[in-house]
């Protein structure tokens, strides 16, 4: 099983071996692509995927995406890099430019209902999700026979509200030594302190079982049942320390009716959340998300 | 134009000739489907349609919807209903027989935004909702032309909330004078008193620019663009004294992106609001709405 | 994990304890529901849930599931179905009354692409699908380690045109020694011999994966691509011996648009094949499903 | 209701009073954006909307779309597309620059069903077509009341098969003398000799009723029926001389059961090709579309 996982690393570095992502955020003036493109092709660039957006037309905000592929890219990108900053600094651009073949290290926090995780483990050996699986953490045992038969390292640890400070000292240790960059709450059903949260601005991704606004808070299906809502969904955002209130990444729905009962909702439920949360989580991983104020510019 | 208004309903009534609805809520408990088929069976009738539901199976209530065709059902329904009355008694049903030939009256509330009434107009002129159209009542002139254009009374009255009062008693009069047995408000602006909603309960569809219960109140696209959801939707709901928590009746919704501004998202949402409104007015036409507490049963 | 699996089935049959379910076939006619109420009511059965459907309200064909409960069902059943019979005979019915907690037995063919056997299993392991899974079959080794993990047996055996009389003369061994009730081809990409579909008519499912009658046939991604379409999809039916011509049980579509190659649609199309697969087979689980021609009727 | 149209005309080209939009296709190679965006920048446009496509990141064609804003645009544009002709040519560039304020002139095909026709219509005035509709051409009377109630031509005459010849003859002549730019098909019954449509190549815009390629030709409602399908849709696409094989714009579907007849079928079609072919039409207006072999590259 390991050379399985070192196998499908080793092929996603491979086919992304020579491609970058160039991410820019700056206001909105004449000339940014020109100048962006212009050292792109000096830099023997060839530009594979381009998206923009301006907040406004008028004095707005510009954002930029541009996939690019390179040959030598590894070798040159810190030189690039160095070149790049004079030319963003005369825009006053906020920018990265990202390895694609440089995995982003993801650890996965999990309870007992394992649905999104086996999804997301699920794409991960399908070849969608372009990541290394760090670490999966979690306050229950049930998710560690699938985990572990992946070989990936599983973290177990007793978590409630009441131990809620140790619980997070030791979590934040082990991030810090698998050395994660991104951490995906799947369906993990503990509330997260506002200095755990600050500690990593826009990367962590929580799947929400309901379209937030709708449900905001705890038992989203029981009220959606309550209410009467023809609808059920789920919604992938960024945790920020407003509870449900982070920018959202994504959503989806599916229909219900009279006939689906609270256990019904859920059931259906799971299968909303588990591809709003894997299409989320790629979306991250492939360097397509930028945060802006509250909302998500998703180039997808 | 009258020929071809009075040519629609004769065709409504020509093809519904023979048809009839009959509708059940009671405590649930073995035998009352055998009561009521024999009951049917016993007046000649033949059941095109039936659907039943039951919230619990364990002490629930049940609810049942069927229609069916019987020879001569205009003469003899009368006669029909008393019998049922002891069927129904010793169930303690709440029910009702209705013939589908005999078209419910509509009264449609409007605007200055015309796009549902437009809808509303064209799918009865395409034969899809059995209706007679009796009047529009509106406090803009937007709807004049087209409302005449098909020979229905179009009724101004100047509205805002000052003269609320005055105005709901001119328009409960012309209900009355027009026998409205439902009322749409096909984006109609104004908030009507509790006395006006009392006196039509479950009689009054409304269309809300959200997916409830998300973004209740004014203002929905503005407040959904803020939010940055990734779905707008509607709901059609009826009209109870709290605003925006009546019975839901039909949810639908549109994907968008970070691109779709305030306008965009208005114009998307003209489209889903257009065929939520139809569907949900087509089936209280059709009799196939029960309401529940606060909430619908739909036999569609 | 064996204890896991008769867990999961004890669970099931507890749940399911006094429940059963009536399909019905017949011509149409007056009086059907009011005798089969009659004989449930005087069974001291309590309908669950019941669909009927009419071809034709002149002179069609009659179709009706009636899922229920009744005491003691296990015991008592062959009495019922004796009684059931003089019913059925008059009206000449094609019937069946099954126990639901008489778990259909499932075998699986599979081939290298293993994302709708992984769907089935986890569907299955969530209780979404209540059967017991009594073999997965497979011309390849890939499916083996999941399979075993939860004590299922997994059958290899190589396959290939030439040699498609012997393999499936095992095949067919095989399916009587685990007595398979529904066989399930979850992308398994040999064709059936017109012996072997003819030896159970009805009770193989398979997945295509297009919207058919579009690209019936191999390679349907290619050529969707390669028309360009807007959407992609999946179909699961019933075989028959006309190739991808057999009774559609469900279908779903997604989006795509010119950037997705060749492999994204595939990617895509996976997701749509679980799903669709695993909702028919679900429904076939629960006798949700009546053949009629080469259309079904899907109760669900 | 001459001065709504005026007053509509106004206003769109109001807004898009600065606009203009440029399409490039050619052999993909480093610097094509660098030179492209170096031009708009020396000629004072700042681009509001960018989008790209290669076929194939080796050796394959590049697709762009970019719409910019320019003050003075009208009076430099001739002065403007001189100066891009030697970058054009120097990347062998197939390419346009439009005015966004040069309104598109469309003619509307239309038969006896009217709902396409009404959709547009309905569209138009809401403000989301940027178009003039120049004027509808049919082979019956039934859209003439609504047609020139908003002021535009409608051009009667007689079709059918045997006399297509001389009814195109009439109607290229009508399609200059109205200086046609788009002709739309929406819901013309009437098939086009190879002549017509090679004179309008990829200016001819058709719904079909499937989706297609499944029930290429006659009656897809009664076909989809026939064979038992759960996903009934729409396919607008540009007419080629191969029956229903020309260039996909847009598709849509929704989903059915067997309780739907053809009827049905029909009627729930009719909203689906409404949308799909609104769409397809404002796209082509908006200069979205590309054709690329039979494919067409929608920047949307």
């Amino acid at each position: 099983m390991e050379s399985y996982m070192k196998q499908q690393l080793n092929h996603y570095q491979e086919i992304n071996n020579e491609k970058a992502r160039l991410l820019v955020s700056c206001p909105d003036q004449p000339g940014i692509v020109a100048a962006v493109s212009a050292f792109l092709f000096e830099n023997g660039a060839n530009i594979i995927e381009s998206s923009q957006y301006t907040t406004d037309p008028e004095g707005g905000r510009f954002f930029l995406r541009i996939e690019f592929e390179a040959p030598g890219i590894r070798e040159k990108i810190a030189k690039m890099k160095e070149t790049f900053a004079s030319v963003a600094e005369s825009f006053q651009m906020t920018w990265s430019i990202t390895l694609a073949s440089e995995l982003k290290r993801v650890v996965i926090f999990v309870s007992k209902e394992l649905h999104c995780l086996h999804e997301l483990l699920w794409e991960w050996q399908s070849g969608n999700l372009m990541a290394e699986i760090a670490a999966v953490i979690s306050n229950h045992e049930d998710g560690r026979e699938i985990v572990e038969s992946l070989n990936i390292p599983f973290l177990y640890l007793k978590a409630n509200k009441d131990i809620r400070k140790e619980v997070e000292a030791q979590q934040l240790k082990w991030l810090e030594e698998y050395r994660a960059d991104v951490i995906v709450l799947a369906r993990y059903m503990q509330i997260l302190t506002p200095e755990f949260v600050s500690a990593h601005p826009h990367k962590i991704i929580n799947i929400h079982h309901s379209f937030l606004p709708a449900f905001v808070g705890a038992n989203p299906y029981k009220r959606a049942y309550e209410r009467g809502v023809k609808l059920i969904g789920a919604t992938s955002h960024y945790v920020t320390n407003e509870l449900d209130e982070g920018p959202i990444i994504e959503q989806d729905i599916e229909r219900v009716d009279h006939r689906d009962n609270v256990e019904a909702l859920k059931n259906i439920g799971r299968t909303i959340e588990r591809s709003v949360l894997a299409r989320a989580v790629k979306w991250h991983l492939e360097d397509r998300i930028i945060v802006h104020g509250n909302k998500t510019i998703v180039f997808n």
